[in-house]
């Protein structure tokens, strides 16, 4: 999918949520975990439930992992079936890849070949020829980790540079944008560090920003869409927890269903107040 | 695995070299295409020639992953083939895991209760939160990437702080040892950095160094022993092509053998030169 079709899709659904599929077996509903494959039960039912309001979905390998390969069949069943039946939707892997080069060509062939994500989160520690093998797919996405939604974010992402004055972080976003367009490569920008959005955006106007941590990491939906958005809204805002978790009874699909039409209704209101 | 175990294998076998398993379907022999598994069919055959000549094995994530669920079955296969024909190696996850504390809380799960390694491998990019979950567990290991084997390693680590003058890779060096101690902790330190790791040894006296990049990736052995070398060896050294892909006829086994043999005969020669 491309910059263009991306947010021909934030208009016509008035939204820029993304919804993290991250399925703990501890916390779904109960009455799941007597199905045939919870996980992609679990799944199909938050997918189902929320994709009127969303134009991302966001998966994230641990929790897949974590049941092994049953798991991980459950991970590529729910991309097929997201392909199959919501074609509009943008499909990230959450994957915080990034290896030597002969290694990340085959994460990036595993995400974009062999499950066919449109996008995929990227550690930026080892440096350009770590990402360059992502960026040979059309249409395909990279999503550089630049200030994540965690405290640990403070540990070395602020670390001010000698020669320029920056932080880390900074000089993350200055320097990537040689390796690839806007139309290929996004940022992660934790929802938490809500006071670096104006000064971001100043150093790439053009990106999309994929920002987790609303919800229970803290972290103030207005403020991100009034110093983040662009003339293409330029952000994709991720809520998993908050979600997919608000609920364990047998009704949690309407509920889970609210709670993404909240979010998409705020969306709407910062769009029309916002967008550049 | 503990650090005295693992020192007590090294002189035991007088080599500190780790295989790496890396298996490209592009790359094997011939021949093993056509039998069934054929990824773990070369990983048997590998370790059975080479276990013998070394300590430990990594198996590199993106290689199996690019093979899909049968990659992924093939890696649980290799791992427990390892831990029950050969139970004094030691076996690292080389993964680059690292993510908000309760999505690393489930990666851990993933490679140390469900597949059971010695180790991991971990971006520190995202600080010490992302990393404590891994901690939790008696007698395994977390590797650190702090100086990569690449030519991207230069891009950031090599950034120099404002407020200590050292280099960024350094900092997290000494940051990163209030978090562990060198019993759970390793640090990964690429073999093209030779002249690094004398003062990397002021820094990390004891620590466990993982060293990628031998061979394909250059990097001299013999300066890696002398400059890296602490009163428990301290080292491992990781050799993934330059073993495995060093034939690919029906008769590749005996050669595989002999590289390795080749590398454990001049690791003996330095355990006796440079051993502190």
């Amino acid at each position: 999918m491309n910059k263009y079709q991306l947010f021909t899709n934030i208009m016509k659904k008035q939204s820029f949520l993304c919804v993290g599929l991250d399925p703990d077996i501890k916390k779904i509903p109960h009455h799941l975990l007597k199905v045939n494959d919870p996980i992609f039960s679990f799944n199909k039912i938050i997918i189902d439930t929320t994709q009127e309001y969303c134009i991302a979905y966001k998966t994230n390998f641990a929790f897949y992992e974590a049941a092994g390969i049953s798991g991980l069949i459950s991970l590529e069943k729910t991309i097929k079936y997201i392909r199959e039946n919501y074609p509009d939707q943008f499909i990230i892997a959450d994957a915080k890849r990034g290896d030597v080069a002969n290694t990340s060509k085959m994460y990036a062939y595993a995400v974009f070949n062999h499950i066919n994500y449109d996008a995929v989160t990227i550690n930026p520690y080892m440096g350009e020829d770590s990402i360059k093998p992502f960026l040979t797919y059309a249409n395909k996405w990279i999503i550089l980790l630049v200030l994540t939604s965690n405290t640990g974010s403070y540990d070395f992402q602020f670390t001010v540079v000698k020669s320029t004055g920056k932080y880390l972080f900074e000089q993350i976003l200055n320097k990537s944008q040689n390796w690839a367009t806007d139309e290929q490569m996004m940022y992660v920008i934790g929802a938490m560090h809500t006071k670096m959005f104006s000064s971001i955006r100043q150093i790439v106007p053009n990106h999309f920003l994929l920002v987790p941590g609303i919800g229970e990491q803290g972290g103030d939906l207005e403020a991100i869409a009034k110093y983040g958005m662009n003339n293409y809204c330029g952000l994709l805002v991720n809520s998993s927890r908050q979600i997919i978790y608000t609920d364990s009874s047998k009704k949690f699909a309407g509920i889970v269903s609210k709670e993404a039409k909240k979010l998409q209704l705020k969306m709407s209101e910062y769009l029309v107040k916002y967008l550049k």
